[in-house]
């Protein structure tokens, strides 16, 4: 199957991904969170016709009959929210083939379209999901302000209800600790910064979620602008304190980096958060060529497929976090046995 | 050249060595300590002569002529004690061209004569120190009394003038908490534990050095029976613990041995303490068949080669304890590269 973080993408040993959505919802009918069940079907259906004929193939996966697993590997893989994980049958999802684009049906919004790319792609992310935005909105009538914009179930998406989100990586940042001094001054401009798992979770792996928080009154390309500008701001410091790093301290770092590729291709258990950390370090080694032979594309392949769902959907059984850490070190170990380094 | 440490011997993944020195003094010449220079040099004359046509050939080291690293070396192979480092002239050692027989001049005694061997090899070390023993006997007159026997410059010393020393590696007797019990028995007995690294030393490694404490008024098979009942206790026990160990929580000590054989193999940076942790698990490996593909006179080797003075005489230069410990990295990596596991 397709999946997009098995793809390349421009400058993706920092920015790992490049995320949009946008919240629509239909005219005339309640929010979800004021939806009865028989409205909840007609926003499924109505979506299900207007994709009907579109050319751009979105197919509509059963939540409600896949595994709570398999439910919570589509949030791992970022596909879903948390709102989507109890498989409603009020609730529906529609996903592209190439795994690029997905439609959540009745979670916050009647829709979130999420558009996702490996690496740094506004612009891609941005061509494909109007695309399709402007396929939706001919063959759906949403619900639209002249003033305000799109109508929103929540205040924060009105307007625009564009969220463009990037994940990026930044070890030399974390490590000299200037992230946070950047964090503060970005915070200032209305840029989000969450932990890599998202709203409430800290920072895991020196990767951090970077997004807008603000979709009114600002034009789409505006937002988009400002949050690229926070983002070449940091790819800037981050090559810069790279270099710095490696020229200072370099044996340092290589032992860093090469305990963690050692942690990976051979501890027998591994649990999550040091799966974490190490990924980073032989990140960071790859892009700076004291790893060769392992594809950055194999590193964010991991990062999400040794996640606990993921892991799980693999042994097609519950396992307890212990279980889930031994089975993570044999995917580990497996995927770098025979690789060089 | 030859090196002890470089064999094999007989249940050497617990007996890393069997030691036996005996203390010797020649009759009418002052112990050491009240030795001037003029007595000292006749105490090596007389040793000289007393070696030089024994078809055993013990070849004399010129210890002054040797850098303060390079006597450093000899130490941290076990052939000279901490009182032959200034590289004195009123002191000389002889050593035996296989590297197992050794004898200090002007140490605490006039000689010390040691033996040295890989493996848990009592009998063998016993008939080679007697052997030189017994030749020296006859071309020196030794200090000997009926009552007393051998007469020592140290009372501790005194009758047998015998000291054997087993160097054990014990993990899962350390793991379990079980060693304390047992060094606690046996330190009853009149046995002395020591680490590593000798009288002061704590225990790294999982590594102790197990000799006796007495030596008067005992015969010396006494002696040996009685500590070779104590190391074959410990070596009953060691293994039983072992599979119990691989029994009850497999997974949890081979991710150990693996995480140390990855620093081993990878890391840029490791510290003498790391490395002796990691050696450990490693030979635990070895003997358990986890890791396949090399020998464990590595492990021995890198034990003793990876030490401070060691490196030093690799590189020809002084190096701080940061340099060390890189220098130290390449050794070993260089080492496992290439080997199977």
């Amino acid at each position: 199957m397709n999946k997009w973080y098995k793809e390349s993408g421009y400058l993706d040993d920092i920015v790992l991904s490049t995320r949009i959505r946008l919240a629509r919802n239909i005219k005339n009918i309640p929010f979800p969170s004021k939806l009865k069940s028989e409205d909840a079907k007609k926003v499924i259906e109505k979506t299900q016709n207007a994709v009907e004929n579109f050319n751009y193939k979105l197919n509509k996966i059963d939540l409600a009959s896949l595994s709570g697993i398999e439910r919570q590997s589509l949030l791992e893989e970022h596909q879903i929210s948390s709102a989507m994980l109890s498989g409603s049958e009020n609730q529906a999802f529609f996903l592209s083939e190439d795994n690029k684009v997905g439609i959540m049906v009745n979670e916050e919004d009647h829709l979130r379209i999420q558009c996702i790319y490996a690496g740094y792609e506004t612009d891609k992310a941005f061509d494909l999901i109007n695309k399709v935005d402007d396929y939706l909105s001919e063959n759906l009538e949403y619900a639209f302000d002249e003033n305000y914009g799109y109508l929103t179930s929540c205040l924060t998406n009105l307007g625009t209800g564009i969220r463009v989100s990037y994940m990026v990586h930044i070890p030399a940042l974390c490590m000299s600790g200037l992230s946070d001094k950047i964090f503060s001054v970005i915070g200032k401009l209305g840029i989000a910064v969450r932990g890599i798992y998202g709203e409430g979770s800290k920072s895991q792996g020196h990767v951090f979620q970077i997004s807008n928080q603000i979709t009114l009154g600002v034009d789409e390309s505006e937002i988009i602008k400002k949050l690229k500008d926070a983002i070449d701001n940091i790819i800037l410091q981050e090559r810069e304190l790279r270099n710095k790093l490696f020229k200072e301290n370099r044996i340092v770092i290589e032992d860093k980096i090469m305990r963690s590729y050692a942690v990976m291709k051979y501890a027998k258990i591994i649990s999550s958060k040091e799966l974490l950390d190490a990924l980073s370090f032989v990140r960071l080694g790859i892009s700076e060529n004291i790893i060769e032979g392992i594809d950055s594309k194999l590193i964010n392949t991991l990062l999400i497929e040794t996640r606990p769902a993921h892991i799980m959907c693999i042994e097609k059984e519950e396992l307890d976090a212990h279980m889930r850490d031994i089975k993570r070190a044999q995917i580990v170990n497996s995927i770098l046995e025979g690789k060089e380094e």
